[in-house]
Parts: C-alpha cells; sequence; structure tokens
C-alpha cells in the first residue's frame, strides 16, 4: 500500500450562509458548521484512504466569531497523520464577507475518521508523509492529541499518556 | 434574577433518519448527528436564559455506533451548570431500531453556549441548582471541562487549571 | 403478542422554526406542521407496533394561533387505541417563544397508521391497554372518531355509526 | 370588490418523489404530501384573495394507496367557496409512474385559509361565483363541510348543524 | 411504438419563492430556478417517453427580471421534438406576486433529454407530432438548436450545420 | 478601481452526491448540478466585484457523463473577463469516485453575473487583467461567447456579431 501525503488529500469547500442555516440574530448556527466541517473531513478522509469513511470523532471545537447571513465560508481538510485503520485530519476554517472584502480565520478543528470496506469491517489505511515542517509539527501533535481523545473517552489512563503531558507542560494553544 | 433546576430546561428530540443523513454504507453521518445536537442543546440553553444563545463550543465528541437509516434518534439535552454569561449542556443520544425494540446509548457530549441580548452582546444568565445525585456530579465536573476548554482553546495555562488536574489524577472517564 | 400501555409509545419532538419554515407574515406554514406532526406520530405508532407504519388518515386539524420564526414548537404523541392492524395516535403541540418564556397549546390532532410486514401487507398490532383517566377516556372516543373517518372516507353509512351519533348528541369539542 | 370563478384559482402543482420523501418501504410519507398540498393550496387561496393567506385547518384526509420513489404527484388545488375572510380549497392528488404511465387518484382533501392584510388581521376577500355543475355542487357541499369542522372544532354545538344533519342522511362519501 | 403529441406531455409546476432560495436582495438566485425548470422538462420528457430520461444538455439561458421572496414561479413544460434517443423541452416560466396580481415572463428555455432503460442504456423514444400552429414552429426550430448545441459540443463543423444558418440569416430572436 | 486577476476570484466547491440529489438509476440529476455551479460562480463573480451579483445568463451545458451517488463533485470556478457591470465565470466540473481513485472531467460552463449596488442598481466592476496563456485565450474568447449571448437574447443581430463569425470559420469546440 502507498503512502501519501497532506496535499493528496487536501479538500477546499466553499458555502453560502443561507437564511436556515441562521438564528434570529442571522448568526450561521454553530451545528450546520460542525455539519459542514464533516463532509468536507470525509471527503479529505476518503481521498487519503480510497476508502468508505466514517466519523470516528470531533475534538473540542470553539466558535469565536460570529458568521453572518450572506457570509462566504471556506473549509480547507487535510490528513495530518495516518494511524492503523484511521486517520486525523486538520479543518481551517475562514468566514469572508464579500461585499466588504473582509476574512477571518473562525475556526480550527481535527476530526478523525475510520476506515472501512464495504461489508463495514475496518481495514487498513496507507501512510501519511508530511513534507512541510508546518506539516510535521500537525504530524507529531496528532499522537499527542489521539492521547487526550483515547483518556477523554475512558479508553486510556491518564497516567499512561505520555505526550499528552507535553499539553500541560507546554503550550496548549495548537489543540 | 431567578435561578433554575436541570429539569427547567430537559429538551427531548426525536429525529427519523433519512436517506440524505447517511453515507454509503446506510449509517448516519456524524456532522448530521452533531447538528441536530446543536439544536436541541440550543433549545435547552434558551429554556434556561430566556434569551437567544449561540453555540461556544462543542467538547470531544465520538461516535461509537453505527446508527443505520431508519432508525430513531433520540436526544434529550439539559443544562449542568449556568456560568456569568454562558452555560454549559449535556446531552445524551440513544439510537432505536424500531421493528426490533432495540436502543442502545450512542454518544455523550457537552455543548456551551453564550447568552446574547437584541443587539448581540454578552448578558448574564440565570443561575442553576442542581437538585439530584447525577446532576450535582455534572455540576461539579462542568469546572473541570470547563478549564480543559480555556487550556485547549489557549486561553488559560495548563499548570494553571487546578481543577483539570483531578482528570489526570481520578478518572478520565466523565468527559 | 404482548400489550401496551401508551406511556410506551410517548414521543416527544422539538422542532426550531427556522426561515424557510414560514410565510411573508414569519409565521410557521401550517403544512410545515402537519409534516412534523407526521413523523412524531409515525415513531409513537412504531413503538407501539415494532413495525414500519404508514399514514393511514389524518382528522380534521385546525389552526388556532401564528406560530413564529423562532419559536420552539414540541409535539407530543402517543397511541390512544390499537386496532386490528392499525393504531390512532393523539398529538398535542405547543409553541414556544423562548425569550419571553410564553408557551401556547396550539394544535391537537389525531393520526392513524397502518402496520405492515417487510413486503408491505398489513399486519396485527399488540393491543393497548390505557392507565389513567385521560388515557380511558382517549381510549373510549377512539371509536367514535373512528367511525367518523369511516363515514367522511365513504366507508360506513351515516346511520349505520352507532358511536359517531354521540357526537351530535353529546360535546363535540373533543374531536 | 369584484366576484371571481373557481378557474381563476386553478393551481397545478408537479412534484417528484424522492428518497428524502419516503419511508423504509420507499413510499412517500404521508406528511411531506400534506405538506406540497398546504403549498398548492396557499397558492390557490392568495391567488384568489390577492393576499397573505394562512392555513385556517385541514378536513379529514385519508391515504388509500402507496406512493412510489420515483413518481410523480400532481396537486390540483381550487377555491370552492369563498366566505367572510376565508375561502375553502379543493384538493385533487394523483400518482402517476411515469414508466409504466400508470395513474391512480390518491387522494382528495379540502384546506380553508384565512387572507390577513400586512398587519396580520383578518380580511374581507372577493365572493366565488361557481360556474360549472362540479363547481356548483362543491359550493353548496362547502357549507355542510364548515358546520362540520365548526362542530369538531368546539365551536358549534351539533344540533345547530343543520346543513351537516345532510351528511347523516345522503350520502356520506364526498367528505 | 406510438407517436404522441405536445399536449401529453405538457407539465405544470408551480414553486413558492421560500428564504432559502433566494440572495442578500431577497431575489430568487437563478441556480435555483434552473434546478425547478430542470425537474420540471424531466418530468415532461419522462411523459412523452414513459422512460427514465436523464438531462442531456441545457440550452443558453437569461434571467432578465427579478422574481422576488414570496412570489409564485409558474413552469410549463412541453416536448417540442422528439429525435431518435432523446426529446427537446421547452420551458416558459412566469413569476406572479400574488397580493398586487401581477404577472410577467420571466425565462423561456430549452433542455434536452435522454431516455434509458433499466440498465442505463439509451433506447428509442416515440416520435411527436405537432398540431397547433406554434407547436410546428418549435418543431421547425428544434433542428436549428439541435444543430447549435453539436457546434458548441465540438461535435458539429460549423460549416456543416446547414440549418443553423438560417439563425444567422433569419431571426437570431426565437433562441 | 482596481483591475484584479482570474485567481483573485478562484473558488473551489466540493460536493458529495447524496441520495436525493439523484434519479431512478442513482444518478446526478442536472438541475442539482446546475445549482451547484450557480452557487460556486456566484462566490467567485462576487470575490472580483466586491458586490452583490446576481446571474444573467447561463450558456448552454450539456452533461456527457453519469455522475453516481456518493461521488464527490469538484467545481473550480473563476472570472474569465469583465465587462462594465457584468462578469463571465467559467466553471469547470470533475467528479470523482472516491474508493476506486477515478476522477473525470465532467463539465465546462460559462455563466456570466451581473453586479448590483444595495438598492438593486447596477454598478461598475474592478477590470480583469489575465495572466496566464489558458487565460488570455479565454479572455479573448469571452468576446465571441458574449456576441452568441446578444444573437441568442435578440439583443443582436446575427450579421453584426463580428466576433462571433470566427466561431463559424475556425474551431467551435471551446464553447
Amino acid at each position: 500500500m502507498n503512502t501519501k501525503t497532506p496535499k493528496d488529500s487536501l479538500t477546499v469547500m466553499n458555502e453560502l450562509v443561507l437564511p436556515n442555516d441562521t438564528n434570529m440574530l442571522n448568526n450561521l448556527m454553530g451545528g450546520r458548521l460542525l455539519h459542514w466541517m464533516d463532509i468536507a473531513a470525509a471527503i479529505s478522509a476518503q481521498k487519503h484512504c480510497n476508502r468508505i469513511t466514517v466519523t470516528a470523532s470531533v475534538d473540542n471545537v470553539s466558535f469565536k466569531h460570529a458568521i453572518k447571513l450572506g457570509d462566504v465560508v471556506t473549509i480547507e481538510a487535510k490528513v495530518t497523520r495516518a494511524f492503523n485503520t484511521s486517520v486525523e485530519v486538520r479543518l481551517d476554517v475562514w468566514a469572508q464577507n464579500v461585499p466588504s472584502g473582509t476574512r477571518v480565520k473562525s475556526n480550527e478543528a481535527y476530526y478523525t475518521f475510520v476506515a472501512l470496506d464495504q461489508d463495514g469491517h475496518k481495514i487498513e489505511v496507507p501512510g501519511l508523509i508530511p513534507e512541510t515542517a508546518a506539516e510535521k509539527e500537525l504530524f507529531a501533535g496528532a499522537l499527542r492529541r489521539r492521547q487526550l481523545r483515547l483518556v477523554l473517552g475512558g479508553k486510556m489512563k491518564a497516567d499512561e499518556a505520555t505526550e499528552l503531558k507535553a499539553l500541560f507542560i507546554n503550550d496548549g494553544n495548537k489543540g
């Protein structure tokens, strides 16, 4: 099975914020954005795996900026690391008010996906070789984020999460 | 401003899994479920706050069981703790195959919401008084989960997160 | 085949009124509400029958109060009586303006469903045993409403509808 | 205010049954059809009234034939009678399996609508003059159906519904 | 295989312009109208062919009038000419502001469809016999429009398009 | 007003083909694709104009390959030429079957958009300077395609369309 690079799975999605996507203040609802992010991430995961992939988890996502009715939401997704039968996908989200030309970074997030065969059983995925410095940093951090998922999901004891401890000693800013 | 109890914000939602909600294996897509959970949680937060509320963050959510086309998804949401201008909402999700009568717990999650006035400014919310033992445990854990959000969002240093350390010393199972 | 009680089929649905659900006065369109009520009632009927169920009829529904954009619609459905291969489901609908906290009863309705096997043939359903006084009254009234359906559908002559005559002698208020 | 004829409000709608409109047997869900019928009837009522109109009630609707995925649903709506501030709309629904060319009558129904001005207050509507024999029969029957709505809605006592009694003496077949 | 007339395939569709169909000026988006036109044309093509039909091409469509939120869009489709395994469908679109009663012609367009059997292979379609003078003119023009499609699609050289030259010598107004 | 280059308006959209987007052969319906293309093109036009833009016309689009349920549709849009108050947008569409990794070019198309101010009046747009050889060819061809639109729309006589004649003398393959 051939390895791949992050750019092989790069997926860009642009969505227009329509009335039904918004709340009473004409702001995009968080759940609608999570839904779009899941589709973008699923496409990215499938490009890497050449398999049907299903969402295994979503890491903590915070919503800092109101995105308005009529804005264009741009979502970029790419695989950061492949594990045995799963991949981690990094998402970057921008909101653009087109008439004024302003564009703000609104979210960063990580979704993980499991690859399945036609019968729904887990199946091995190609490895990922990071190329750029930024990709290598995301690749390294993926281990720490995976331990946090396992601890939060009750599948690993906190004191066994050796990589995760780096989060509490160094910078927690990268999620 | 009067305080409220968790049952004041209890919100139940039942959704039928339709074809457009599913992937090529006829399983509910994770993003669609996150979208439904956001709506249920927003209604619950609004019942507590009597204000428009907007999603501030979603904690780590993992998807353990495939939910199938035609299943009934039941989402229960209630406020676990009120902070100054925000609330944490706990969600429990079940999937039911109605003909066979089976029903499995599929997810547990926490969403947080900020209350806004008509001009979109943050506004104080009523306090929450937990009543049952389970509600008191969720109330206590809310502080620890909040610290994890702040650390992951880069707004608090890990070594200042005194409550969060309990997560790494005691049981990490509750999320 | 075991009998069931009304609370076995109790189904609660909360829906947020979004822009596409409303007319030019920002009021929920009647047809959209009928659609939501059908889904809630179908889930309730399936919980009772443990079978696929399909809508057989909807009784007269009247819309007395305008439900506004942004309101939360709460629908409660439960089976009132089981016939040979069908059930009657009672629906109660409330509309809640969450910021102001007001909540009004907006509709009461009856939908009937037929249970089908995998080949689409009618199949026997479990009996229903009403427990509370209110459930017993709904159980008794179901016979009269069924006769009205048969008369309106041209399947029974009006002078054979012995139970229905009670409607014209006593109180017609219950539908 | 000029009077109108039924053909002034004739509205035809064709809809294709898509996957999300169907249940697990690939049959159109009743609630979806009620939704389409409401839109067709609302357009018809608006053509008659030249006003925004809102659904006031739906009479008993029964579903006799399964409509399949891929079928074309044809809905014809026209106003049968105008009252002071409301109109009754008659709907005829056909389902067509286009490849085989079969076409069956699937439903007949009556919806009533109230006309509103821009502030949401009830407003007088133009009168209706039936032209054909069929239109005159529908016009006459409208009074009887209206009494049934009032009795079922608890706004008229059954023994005052003089027109309605015709239903129980003559043919109950026309709804 | 029997021939058919244009009125055998006449299909009328009425759609209400809802918030999600509009842009920031509350005007119907062009793509949404193209989508509705495709469904109306597909139904018309299927009525003629009694087969599954798929869109083969859309001719140049121009949008001259803004259609507003709340307007009723009426689409009329009928087959103008049958070729070997395909048909051309003519669409006429009107927009009606119901309260004011105004109604404007908004678009004219031609879609072509190919008929397929259950395995997805092209299959012969019934011939079309135009009846009225207008239908005969549309029938004649269909040849010229077909040549333009073939030239634009790179399947015919411009100097072989004998019928098309009429467009450049006579009136280019009919599309 | 500053000029822009084609890459300033480059817009990429990825969409997953869901059940409701498909016909009875599980192929993407043409109208749904036209709808997506319109949204992608509108975003691209808005990026160039920094204004609200509305669809003015769609050139002939042909559908050569069936796109299947579950495929990923990738749409790339960029402005090819700016006129006084309008822009032409070129669209390239690919369909990708992710598990097998196959990817086919499915469509090429041109949409034109008019820029509007907040009152809905036409307003001047920035000029476009093509950079690459391919962009320069698209820029040159835009004049010819514009003449064809004007002739087909009845706004220009065929014998005045000097640029268009090139289409009939040279290669008609570029649309």
